[in-house]
C-alpha cells in the first residue's frame, strides 16, 4: 500500500490533526534513548481513545504494517525504534487515570499516563505506587509495563511486574483481549498480564492497565555515606542486606559519577570521595528509627568517613534529585553515553565493581558506575564518541565483556532496561537456544505476520 | 503404541521400581481434590532427577502421549486429573531444596518440595516464604506454581506468582528452557517464568524453580473477633482495609463453618457466634502493637462482642490450626464437598456474603462460607451428595450463579484454585472469547500435539 493511502486511512480514524508524517516529525520518532541507528517510520498516529487505537491496529493488521508503540521514548534498549515501513503509535493522548480505587487499592490507567503523575495522584490519597524508573518524570506507564521498568525502590518494593494486576490489549489481529483482574488473587486462565510485562509491544497493543497500590509508608529517613573507596561502599551494601535490613533505596555512585553530578547539580557532593551510598529506609516510624541507626552503624563499620542523615524533606529531596540527575549529568560530558544495565545477585556487587574497573583499564575507556546497588542492578556508564570508530570498537568489546561477567556471576543482561534491539543479539548467552526458540514459536503464533514491533526481544524471527 | 511398550520404555529410563501401572495405583492417580469424574491413566512414573524427567518428556513427545504432572494432587480444579491414554509424572522424588541463598534471599527447589518443608527450612535461617495455601502441609511448590496457589497471607504478601523469580522446564518437545533469574530485577527476554505460573502443566514440565525470600517479620499478633452476624464481620474487613492497615491474614468463618470446625478440632470456638474474624498483624514490633490495637478498636466499633488476643505462640498456633482444619471439618459432614473460590474486590465482601445467603436459600442447599476475606477470596463451600441427582442439579445451578455474581461485582472465577477442568467451561464469561482464542493460539504453538495436560485451562483446543 502506498504511503499516501496509509496516511489517508489513519486520518479517517483519528482526524488529520492526529497524524504526523512530515520529515521533521519522522526524525523525532526515529530514535530513543539507546545508542542505536535511527530508523525513519512512514507516519506517527495519536489515537484519543481505545476505540481509535483498536481501529489503527486493525488497519495495520489488514495491510501488514509494522507497529511500534511509543510513550516517552526514554527506554535504553531500542524498544521504540520503529520499522522503516511501519507506523509509530503515540500514546500521548491516551493519558487518563481512569480510576483510583482507595477501598480496593488499585488504579486503572491508560498507557500514556506519566509515571510521576500517577505516583503523585495516588499519594494524594495516602496510597503508594512504588516503581520509580529514573525517567519517571516523563516516562509512561505503558512504556514501564512494556519494558518491565525498575527504579530506585526495586530492592524493597520490586519492579513494574510486581504491580501489574491486569492488562487489556489489542492483539495482532485487532481483537481486544482481557487478562488479569482487579483482585489481588486471580488464578483464572493464563497469566497473560504477566506475559505482556516486558514484551515490548511484540505481543499486543495495550489500552488499559490495572495497577496494584499499597499504603504509603508512614515515615522515611534518607542518608548519605561517604567512602574513600568503592570497595568499602560495595561491601557495606552486602553487609546491610546480610543484616536483614531492606532499605527502600540503596544507591551507589562512584567518584566519576559524583564529579559529573556535582558539576551539573551543585548539590554539595564531596568531590574527593571514592564513592557514595545514598540510602533511604521507610515504613513504620519505629522501624525507620531502628533500621536507620543500624544502617548508619554498618556504614561506619565498613569504612564510611561520614554518614549524613537528611534532617528535613528539603534535604531529602536534594539528595534524590542529585541521584536522579546522574544520567543527564554524565550525558553532558561526551557525545555518546552508553548506559548499561548488567545486574548480578546483590552479594556479587563487590565482585562486579572490581570487574568493571578491570574492564575499564583493559579497554582504556571511561566507565562511570552508579545504580541500584541494593538489588544488584548497577549502571556501568561508558562515555565515548561513536564517531571515533577505533574507540567505539573497544567500547563494544567492553560491553560484551561486561555482559559475560554479569552472567558468570549469576546475573542477567538487563535488570530493568529491557532487551529491545540492543540486547536481542546477546539473549542466547543468558537464556540458551531453547528458550529463544520457545519464545519465537510463541510470538509467531500470536503475530504471524510479524507486525508487532518487529526485531525486538527475540531478534528477527 | 501399546501400553506394555510404553511401560517398558519408562522402566528403561527410571528403573522398574519407579513405574507404577497396577490397577490400584492407577485408581490412586485418577482423581484429585476437585469434584470431577475420575480418569484412569495408563501409567505413573517417578523420575529421580532432572535428566530422567527430560527423557520421560522426550519419550512422551515422540509417542504423542499426554502427560499430567502431579505433586500432592491437592488442587481443587481438576488440574491433575490425567488423560486416559496418558502418563502421570509424579514429582515425589524431585524433592530437593537445591539452595537457600541467605545473602541474596532466594531459594532454588525442585518441583516436588513440600511447601511447608520449604517454609520451615528458610525460617530456620531467619527468612520467610510467605505463600501458604491451605494444603501447605502436603502441597508441593511445583503444584503451587502450576496453580498459582494463594493462601491466608495473600492480602499482605501476595501469592505464589509474586515469589517466582525463575523457572526452568522441558517444553513439549523435551527441550530444556530457562527463564527468569536469581536477581530481583530481570528484564531479559519474555517473562516466561511469569507465564508458567498458573499454566497448570500445559506449557511445559518444570524441573527447577527459583523463589524469592524475604526477611522474617520480627513480631506478630493474632486475635479472634466474635460477631453476632456475618454482616458485622464483613463490614469490619472493609473498615480495616479502609484504615490502610494491611494485616498478614484476615480470615472469616461463618456460623456453619464455626460449628463444623469446633466439632472437628475442639479449639474452643464460640458455637453461637454468627461469624468470626481471625486476624494476624505482623512486622516491626512497634507497628504490630499499633496495628493490633487499631484493629481491635475497629472490630469493636463494627459490632464484635469480644476480641481475644493470643497471648503466646501456643494460643496463636491453636487459632490457625483451627482455621486450617476448616476444609477437613466440613468434608466430614456430607459425602460431597464443593469448595468454591469466587473472588471479589475486597470492598465487595459484604455484597458477596449477602448474595451467598440468597443463593443458598434460592436453591435450598447448604453453603458454608469461610476464607480469605481480606483479599476478597471467599470459599463458599457446598455440602451435598453427588449421588442425589436432583440436588446436584441445584448445586450446579447455584455454582453458576455464584460465578456470575462474583463477575458482576468485578471479581474473578478463581482467586487461587486455578482453572483446571472445573472452570475451563466458564472462562469465557470472565475473560471473553478473544482472550481464550489468544490463549489457545499460544498454547497450540508451544504444544502442537496437545500432550501437555490436555483439556486444562483453555478447555479442549
Amino acid at each position: 500500500m502506498k504511503k499516501k493511502t496509509i496516511i489517508d486511512e489513519l486520518k479517517k480514524i483519528v482526524g488529520a490533526e492526529n497524524v504526523l508524517a512530515d520529515n521533521e516529525d519522522m526524525v523525532t520518532y526515529s530514535y530513543d534513548a539507546a545508542v542505536l541507528d535511527a530508523v525513519i517510520p512512514i507516519a506517527a498516529v495519536m489515537p484519543e481513545n481505545s476505540g481509535e487505537l483498536g481501529k489503527i491496529v486493525k488497519l495495520c493488521s489488514e495491510y501488514c504494517l509494522p507497529m511500534t508503540v511509543r510513550g516517552a521514548g526514554t527506554n535504553l534498549s531500542g524498544g521504540t525504534i520503529p520499522h522503516n515501513s511501519g507506523v509509530v503509535i503515540l500514546t500521548g493522548k491516551l493519558n487518563a487515570i481512569l480510576e483510583i480505587n482507595e477501598a480496593d487499592m488499585y488504579a486503572v490507567v491508560q498507557p500514556g499516563v506519566v509515571t510521576a503523575t500517577l505516583a503523585a495522584a495516588v499519594e494524594k490519597k495516602g496510597l503508594f505506587y512504588p516503581p520509580d524508573p529514573g525517567s519517571q518524570a516523563v516516562s509512561t506507564i505503558g512504556g514501564n509495563v512494556a519494558e518491565n521498568a525498575g527504579g530506585l525502590r526495586g530492592l524493597k518494593y520490586g519492579v513494574t511486574k510486581d504491580y501489574v494486576m491486569g492488562v487489556s490489549f489489542y492483539d495482532a489481529h485487532g481483537e481486544h483481549v482481557r487478562s488479569g483482574s482487579r483482585t489481588v488473587k486471580c488464578a483464572t486462565g493464563y497469566n497473560l498480564a504477566g506475559l505482556m510485562v516486558g514484551s515490548e509491544g511484540t505481543l499486543g497493543v495495550m489500552d488499559e492497565i490495572v495497577l496494584k497500590l499499597i499504603p504509603l509508608p508512614k515515615a522515611r529517613k534518607s542518608m548519605v555515606a561517604v567512602y574513600k573507596t568503592i570497595e568499602q561502599a560495595s561491601k557495606t551494601v552486602a553487609a546491610i542486606i546480610a543484616d536483614r535490613i531492606v532499605p527502600a533505596t540503596l544507591e551507589l555512585l562512584d567518584n566519576f559519577t559524583i564529579r559529573a553530578v556535582e558539576s551539573y547539580s551543585k548539590a554539595g557532593l564531596p568531590l574527593d570521595a571514592g564513592a557514595l551510598l545514598l540510602i533511604e529506609v521507610d515504613g513504620h516510624p519505629g522501624q525507620v528509627e531502628e533500621d536507620g541507626l543500624r544502617v548508619e552503624e554498618l556504614c561506619r563499620e565498613f569504612g564510611a568517613d561520614s554518614v549524613k542523615v537528611a534532617t528535613d524533606e528539603n534535604e531529602r529531596d536534594r539528595i534524590w534529585a542529585a541521584r536522579r540527575s546522574a544520567l543527564s549529568a554524565l550525558a553532558k560530558l561526551k557525545p555518546t553515553l552508553v548506559l548499561e544495565d548488567a545486574t548480578v545477585p546483590r552479594s556479587k556487587i563487590p565482585a562486579m565493581v572490581k570487574s568493571l574497573q578491570e574492564i575499564s583499564q583493559k579497554y582504556d575507556i571511561s566507565i562511570g558506575t552508579f545504580g541500584h546497588a541494593g538489588d544488584g542492578n548497577l549502571h556501568p556508564t561508558i562515555l565515548t564518541d561513536k564517531r571515533n570508530k577505533e574507540e567505539w570498537l573497544r567500547v563494544e568489546q567492553a560491553i560484551e565483556e561486561i555482559f559475560d561477567r554479569a552472567l558468570e556471576l549469576g546475573g542477567t543482561l538487563s535488570g530493568e532496561h529491557g532487551t529491545g534491539l540492543a540486547k536481542a543479539p546477546f539473549l542466547e548467552r543468558e537464556v540458551g537456544r531453547s528458550s529463544i526458540l520457545f519464545s519465537r514459536r510463541l510470538r509467531k503464533a500470536l503475530d504471524p505476520n510479524n507486525i508487532l514491533n518487529p526485531g525486538k526481544v527475540t531478534g528477527a524471527l
